[in-house]
């Protein structure tokens, strides 16, 4: 029993596109290829659709386009689809999520996923019913289980807790399944492909039959999907895997005993990220139809990387880095910058705004007469650059990328309508600490160092008076990233936190600090998610809330 | 069976204070006030908590907050408490959305909810375990049906579609309930008390039993709640109503038959609209912990509402209008503008922006030689404004309203970190048309009219180039609206809205400008929900996507 599995990249909503991809991945391998075609979850539409869903013509035209794509592929081996359909009850959820069987020319059945995860970034009870009992196909004798995605997840052996009272994989093993195909629209996180791993080999082994495991590639929005789609023979050892970060195709036969075509992969966090970040930038720009991105060049870690990270993802030629010099800005943080570009080889313009800041104070000179100065004018000079940037960026159809880490928009050290400014926040889910590991991991690459060992000696600063450094508001970044850790990625609060024997005093400044950020998150723009638990579509905080846990400290 | 009602403002995460509130309208009424004292949903916690819910301790205090507020209520009628508790079972989500029951001094009981919304602004299936079986209270030989919000809407004669499998109602009246206790917290939208007392009506004569609805007031970020607790008798009479858009309690015998305290309410959509805009932008500033707000005055149509809003919400000494000319700006932008602050009474200050757009020209004069001008300059000058306001807000510390509306929010007609600048869109979900119509409304309530009748007759203009109307590039506001209605509130594709009899070129442009707007939206502030389809929490759609109904027009 040979399976070709289709790795692929769809644009989410680009039904023509999407369904091409699959025509071409099915057709190049020709009509003997394999005896079933497997493609991953929702591989028509795109994971995630989100309220594209809720538009019933979508879905309608999605399933013409399924019956089109089945005509043009009658001759080549049966296609599991990716796909949607209506659900035809007057009661419950209005759509189910499917794998459709391409086969013979038509639509021939559809496979229902029964576990819909709610939770994170996921809300696919928004959207559908789940599927009753079994999903088993049965292809030349062989009772292949079909599961999508979630219905994986949920094994009582590998969890503390389960989050569903069926185990789709149970039953489909009851029903008599020889082999476990799993769909999967799976979003990368650090670590996340060494768990699943761990938890599909554990599943073949206890069954005791071979698991194919397919999943998604590329970035959508704010979410990063990495492939590695994968087999495991009924001893539950890995026999192939595809690449990562990437489209690509796998061939396999299901009952085959022995390793045959696993790509090489390196766990370590610092590469994870890093292809995550490179793929999930590419990917918004071209899915948005930009070509060339511009970025704000402070000479600080921060932006450097994100530099480096959007010259990796688009072409050197395609990055442009603005230099914005205050009063207030180092002599390093202009030489620092010139350095990174020039190491990079991206182009750079230097659009010095002291005269602009004049302007502004002359304007407001009345109102505030008398007053001294304070956060406001530091957050001026930020949204004057702020400024400058989308005028380059509307001015040339330039995308603007916003260089801000986790830490700060956690905190809010970080300016609204300012330096949060852009269409895609590449560090949105990086602590500062693990930014520099990634800038030193980077350097350590190529046969020279592409950003200045001054950037990583230097204090973090936003220059915006002088002599400013983050830790003259901030405790340092270490520190600030256990405790953000535990609150954000953990939710414990200030008090568990205490109880594990950080200061008070820090620890509850701090949770006030990531409450009243709440309404700069609101607006941030889009991040790249690589941990569990990013600010974005998955961080669903009310911003108008009272105390429950904050004057611990005070 | 005596029931007294308490229809609170909870603050979301305020545990002491929305158990103070409690307290206090227990105690205010005295210990031989009721049989049965009822709050609303999750009145403990305030709704929505969201993702406060994931956090483990806040659950837990919440419950140590319960407790004492039981041994603190000892000797008074037993209370009903909106709350949620931990699942204590392995399997399944981590909570259950709960009425507490508070009794002789501890939590006697707990009653579950069984219907979990998740669709529009709802997530309950994110946090929350359905509870099985019929939920009943024997209080003094009465059994009460207790049900909690979305329980009670899914009775298969009132609606086309169901969307849960089980009638919580229906097991209720079963099992032998002599009343529905129903406790809730329902947000606002316009025309919605009219349904939900019909549906409320239908049930309690269909079962031929009473039915008691508590609910929430008050405003909690985007969502505001209007309150309006009610009562029928067994013949679905309407016969006690509580005040629209505050607090209020009310005491009802539910074996009363006749009317007895309906509060008198104007379900006019301009009455009802303004209502929950001045309530929400109250409850905005006030649970952030603001007094005073500011507005970019521009002498239109929506700037001109927003503070008229602001002045009824906060008082009119708290409301500042900043008037921002530039060369392009008309003359009745000025003196329509200050004519509208003198019949609110608000103060105003003139910040001409001439000097700083100049600033600007010059810093970017070589990057842009020989190139024309464009919307970079159109959205400069928007950004110098967003700019501005936002030093006086950090300055004085007084919250920006923004004053986009619906439709423009819809097609994009806003500046990303210009117009759209604030912390609150007051207008976000209120569509141009309904502007002028809650305008028009506003000028005939008092004796003088607010807004001068010049910014009626004149035609909308942002006036960021000399003669430039909003018509120039959008179709009227009428059939503008009318689109919008059926794409975004219908989620009808441009296909079907071109077959309603709608100019394609029109319908596809107008299809093409809500998606290319996506990416703006996703970065505006939150806005107050008044339909059944906002944006914001609820409107939850991909940024990045192909085409798949948008080239018809072309």
């Amino acid at each position: 029993m040979r399976l070709l599995l289709l790795q692929l990249n769809p644009i989410v909503g680009d039904l023509p596109g999407n369904a091409g991809k699959i025509r071409d991945g099915v057709t190049s391998a020709g009509p003997g290829s394999a005896d079933l075609i497997v493609t991953s979850e929702l591989a028509l539409l795109g994971y995630p659709p989100r309220d594209l869903l809720l538009f019933r013509d979508y879905i309608g035209r999605s399933l013409e386009v399924a019956g089109t794509l089945a005509e043009d592929l009658k001759g080549y081996p049966p296609v599991l689809l990716g796909g949607a359909q209506p659900n035809p009850s007057p009661i419950g959820r209005p759509l189910f999520n499917v794998a459709l069987l391409l086969h013979q020319g038509k639509i021939a059945r559809s496979f229902g996923k029964t576990l819909l995860p709610t939770y994170d970034v996921f809300d696919e009870d928004r959207y559908f019913e789940p599927a009753q009992g079994p999903q088993i196909l049965d292809l030349k004798g062989v009772k292949l289980g079909i599961s999508i995605c979630e219905d994986i997840w949920n094994d009582a052996d590998f969890w503390k807790r389960k989050r569903y009272h069926s185990d789709p994989v149970q039953e489909l093993v009851r029903a008599g399944a020889r082999c476990l195909i799993n769909i999967s629209a799976s979003p990368f996180t650090e670590g996340k492909q060494q768990l699943r791993e761990r938890m599909l080999s554990g599943i073949a082994r206890k069954h005791g039959i071979p698991l194919v495991y397919v999943n998604q590639a590329g970035g959508n929005d704010d979410l990063v999907f990495d492939g590695r789609s994968c087999a495991f023979n009924a001893s539950g050892d890995l026999i192939a895997r595809a690449a990562p970060f990437r489209e690509d195709s796998l061939a396999i036969d299901i009952f085959q005993d022995t390793p045959a075509g696993i790509h090489p992969d390196d766990f370590s966090p610092e590469s994870e990220i890093w292809n995550a970040l490179v793929l999930g930038t590419r990917d918004y720009l071209r899915k948005t139809g930009f070509q060339k991105a511009l970025i704000g060049l402070s000479g600080g870690i921060d932006s450097s990387l994100v530099a480096a990270v959007a010259a990796e993802a688009l072409g050197r030629e395609n990055v442009l880095g603005v230099l914005m010099p205050s009063p207030y800005s180092s002599e390093g943080s202009v030489t620092d910058a010139r350095a990174l570009a020039g190491n990079l080889g991206i182009r750079t313009i230097t659009l010095p705004i002291t005269v602009i800041m004049d302007s502004f104070d002359a304007a407001l000179r009345e109102e505030f007469s008398g007053l001294p100065r304070d956060i406001t004018e530091e957050n001026l000079q930020a949204r004057i650059r702020g400024t400058l940037l989308m005028a380059l960026s509307n001015k040339f159809g330039t995308l603007l990328l916003s260089t801000g880490n986790k830490s700060e928009m956690a905190v809010g050290y970080c300016t609204l309508y300012g330096d949060m400014n852009g269409a895609l926040t590449v560090l949105a889910d990086v602590p500062k600490t693990m930014v520099y590991r990634i800038a030193r991991w980077r350097n350590a690459m190529g046969s020279n160092p592409i950003i200045p060992e001054t950037v990583f000696l230097k204090a973090p600063s936003a220059e915006l008076r002088p002599g400013q450094t983050d830790q003259d508001t901030l405790p340092p970044y270490d520190l600030l990233d256990e405790i953000l850790h535990y609150h954000i990625e953990q939710h414990e609060s200030p008090a568990e936190i205490v109880a594990r024997g950080y200061d008070p005093g820090v620890v509850y400044r701090v949770a006030q600090l990531v409450k009243a950020a709440e309404f700069k998150r609101k607006q941030a723009p889009p991040g790249i998610k690589v941990t569990d638990r990013a600010f974005g579509t998955g961080w669903r905080m009310p911003i108008a809330t009272g105390e429950w846990d904050l004057n611990g400290g005070t």
